[in-house]
């Protein structure tokens, strides 16, 4: 994939511009998201409140939501900054976190992909009930796979014109016309909380660098991540030293590295 | 204490199901508190707000309340879903964080005891004050040793049918009945934040594998984080490199190094 | 500086109180900023609800306020704990985080201003649209330099009454007489999200410990990081290992150490 939307290129562009990403994720992943931004080479900047979010997504060059630690107050932050994301032309990543787990969640990510999300990332359970079937998910977890959630996926892109990523031991990304599967990462990735939320900021990093390729932005995003995942795994004793590990690895990887070891095929 | 209801047994147990542990927590204990829960095997969500709480305590194993950083709004959330969990039939653990630092915090407890909580977690200062006696805690930090809140510990076990577990040196738990001490742990465990807020939410995760057994359950996370600690001093050069080696430890540990280091006797 | 306002001197005050820091701080930043002040051997303790701020900031040694993630409901609480600490005589610290970039939070941070801060500490953009000048600030990041930003401090601390701190590669501390630069630190630590909010924080810990010296314990806190990072820095593969390193080299500190490697100039 050494191409002009090579994940290694990607990720060069990114470094130089850097893109200022504005993330209203969840209480859990705040930290570790930023940090995940700081060291892949991004400036992230986590601002919520109605009061001034649409005013701060139109000097973003992308948006990211997540509904993880979700409440109406935090809503309409989210509202008011993706229908600004999407007059001032910039593209936004919806994370679904288990939206399939209460009413209140359901009609919230009913509202919002109403507004227009260039990307859609999240794991099995959350695609699939997205895509009106039946998930198997409980509270945050999936718990069908990736492989299972591709029909749902391709769907889903279609129906809103946009990018899925399903992510899981093999990620899977299409467009609704094309896929890819992206191999690599870590048996400890999902002991780790919020990695998946991190994971959705990233994509939105890359999606500022490339608005018109929100395709070849989440596959560089997600082999990003599975790149680094493998890095950290050889020198992580267990999930909590595999987390500064995988910063370490994030900073440390270039594009030649990224665009030798990233193992991404076409679906 | 080899037997059905040891330390080693519950984790063998958890590690099985694994419980769906909801925790309502404070914005320091986030990200430790999920990883801790992950770490150990069980599956934590941070679910908040008024609008869905109650919906979501009735379908996770336990629910565990922290009103670190208390508002009004989060309140109600905490109140909604205790009230479900008991409904349900599912156990909820208190952490009344500094409960006697301001007049807003002391109704608040007041009024989420009287929601019958099955575990109370706690340091010295904050089970003295809630039994009614004078407690010398400032900020978030007990002035009291573990010694000085036995009796303000079984007071307030039998007066609300709960366990309570005084967590310190040596922790001390008791149904109001039975008792026991637990040593173990390090000296760096207070130099580290939320680590006593994460140990309530994994008290949760024990009481989802035994609800009938709250008594055990308490004292097996407790054992727990004593033997982790232990394990993670061994590596650590200072507090911030304890964290990844004490979530290592955590993932670490099975069933039969719990039960051989574990360190609990009957008081 | 092996004086009686030396950052050693201060550090060892400090670990002999210590002091209870009451910190309003953003969600990114929470859970660094409570380790970074546990590490250096403060008691910080986050409480942000308008129903206790007040009361609270009354019992606490000294309050930061950092609108990172600022909202209406969490500006009330900053104002009645501003308000609370000045009729307290308890010293308080402002980061008006990335305050140029909404009319929300310019608003905020003039409000802020009126309550009177012992201690304004932001990155160089942020001081320079502070005093009202042309800062080249995107998101919250700094696009000027330190240097640039010296005019803009000393007028800010003279309209103020107030010392200011402005960080960066080289920090520079004035109180609009006096005036310092504080070398030190590492290029990874604008890599690590919050360290600038925690460092608001640690700054708050030493005015607690000093609150008729403000200048002398803003120099003290920015000397203690700008140590602590160099020695972290020495041990890190990159800014995920950076931080576990930087908080056992905050606790590794004691006062000879910090005396003696501090580089403090009058400036």
């Amino acid at each position: 994939m050494l191409d002009q939307t090579s994940p290694g290129t990607l990720l060069s562009e990114l470094r130089k511009q850097p893109p200022l990403v504005h993330c209203i994720t969840n209480f859990v992943a705040m930290n570790i998201a930023a940090n995940v931004l700081l060291a892949t080479g991004a400036s992230p900047a986590m601002v919520h409140a109605q009061e001034e979010a649409g005013e701060f997504a139109a000097i973003a060059g992308a948006l990211t939501v997540n509904i993880g630690t979700l409440s109406s107050g935090w809503l309409g932050g989210m509202e008011a900054a993706a229908v600004a994301a999407r007059q001032s032309g910039r593209p936004w990543v919806l994370d679904p976190v288990a939206h399939y787990a209460t009413s209140f969640r359901r009609t919230a990510v009913g509202r919002l992909l109403e507004l227009g999300p260039a990307v859609i990332r999240g794991n099995a359970s959350e695609i699939i009930a997205l895509a009106g079937g039946a998930s198997r998910g409980q509270g945050v977890d999936s718990r069908d796979g990736v492989e299972q959630a591709e029909e749902s996926a391709r769907l889903l892109a279609r129906a809103h014109g946009a990018t899925v990523a399903v992510t899981g031991v093999v990620d899977f990304v299409t467009d609704g016309e094309r896929a890819a599967r992206i191999e690599g990462g870590s048996a400890l990735m999902p002991q780790v909380t919020a990695l998946g939320c991190s994971l959705t900021c990233l994509v939105g990093a890359f999606t500022a660098v490339r608005p018109d390729a929100p395709f070849a932005a989440a596959v560089a995003a997600l082999a990003t991540f599975a790149v680094a995942g493998e890095m950290a795994a050889g020198k992580a004793n267990g999930p909590g030293s595999f987390s500064p590990a995988f910063l370490d690895a994030l900073a440390a990887l270039d594009a030649s590295l990224l665009d030798r070891d990233a193992k991404v095929f076409a679906a």
